[in-house]
């Protein structure tokens, strides 16, 4: 009987190739199959992070995602792409996953390691998230000393947003796209706008932008913005 | 005159030489100066992290920190520490600074950044965080759909720590140390504490331990260590 393959999480970092670990470079090229997620049509962005790593050769499974929200597509999708994965891995095969920033971090992994920590060997390699380069393109530490540190996505309940933000001593907004509106009515409520920014596309490129959330225009914002909010200000001298 | 050098915060991730990027990986060989933090007496961890891939040849600063917490010898070693570094920069010379994890997610390395932003340039590479590398050890996402995550220092007061642990869908819970303690009371007291895992040194080989926090030694517990908390559980089936 030929012993299972290994089902590789990759964390591939936020964007800029350079940004990928030694650890996931290495096991993106030994690995004989790769699976990467994607819209319906369309290149993956995970996929397009690592390109210039690939050796050619390797199998390539494509987890293509209708954009609608409902949920039982999205699980047949999902259960196609642990079938296929799993035939692989019982073959003896590794497969790897490449995932945007870290498997963990709010990511789409997790519905695959769901699928398959049962029936496999998995192993999870982490990444540098997209909070972390925001942090870093913005020039301001993302949470110091004793800081409580609050990450939110932003479909949840406007109420819950407010009520977080209102006590964090810096917070992390995400999944931004077509919620930004709700978030910045907040903000200025609180009187926080000033002390946030807005980060689109953090180490892409020629992609990146940086505004201040007054800046914003709300009908043009990506799934892959963020909100950085300093709510005790800049207090980074000891 | 001299253009001057170029102060990077080198993020080298959460121990495994491995976890280290590209990027920091080449700025780290190109740099003709390293600034590293360690304690007053003994090896310094983010040096060690690095080491293997050190080429040789190059100046380096140590930043030792005595073990008292007081402010004002905290700020002579910074200080000091800006001093040696301003005088590379000024002559040209890039000065690279070692740090564990991320630059900006709670390190050292903002007290530096605050004393050189508004001298010279300056340019942050992110790196992975000690609480991403826990979250893979420990084979379970940190956060998931829209979970609001809270990341919180043990040192924080009790009534704080209570309260947002109370209302997280997710908590990390860093710079355990002499606090374990406390945390773990009020872990008891919420009926989280079956839902709370702990680790120490996380991809760090040999030295890495995951325990049940009840059966955490509160008198041995490293400022490395972390708890996660899923207070929701493990919902990662979508």
């Amino acid at each position: 009987m030929t012993a299972p393959g290994t089902l590789y999480g990759l964390g591939v970092g936020p964007g800029d190739p350079e940004l990928i670990t030694l650890k996931a470079l290495r096991l993106l090229r030994a690995c004989p199959v790769l699976a990467w997620p994607a819209p319906e049509e369309g290149p993956s962005l995970a996929r397009s992070i690592v390109e210039e790593h690939l050796p050619g050769g390797q199998t390539e499974i494509a987890i293509r995602m209708p954009m609608s929200v409902a949920r039982f597509p999205a699980q047949e999708v999902y259960d196609r792409a642990a079938d296929e994965m799993a035939g692989h891995l019982s073959a003896g095969r590794d497969v790897a996953v490449l995932c945007e920033g870290d498997p963990f971090f709010y990511g789409s992994f997790m519905y695959l390691f769901g699928r398959m920590v049962d029936r496999f060997p998995v192993h999870v390699v982490p990444g540098v998230s997209s909070m972390m380069a925001c942090s870093a393109v913005l020039d301001a530490p993302l949470a110091a000393r004793n800081d409580v540190l609050t990450v939110l996505p932003a479909p949840i309940e406007e109420n819950r947003l407010e009520a977080a933000l209102a006590t964090a001593d810096a917070a992390a907004i995400l999944k931004l796209g077509r919620h930004f509106a709700k978030v910045r009515a907040v903000l200025d409520r609180l009187g926080l706008a000033g002390r946030a920014r807005y980060v689109e596309r953090a180490t892409m490129g020629e992609q990146q932008r940086i505004l201040p959330v007054a800046a914003v225009d709300p009908e043009a914002v990506p799934y892959f913005s963020m909100i950085l909010v300093h709510a005790r200000g800049a207090a980074w001298t000891l």
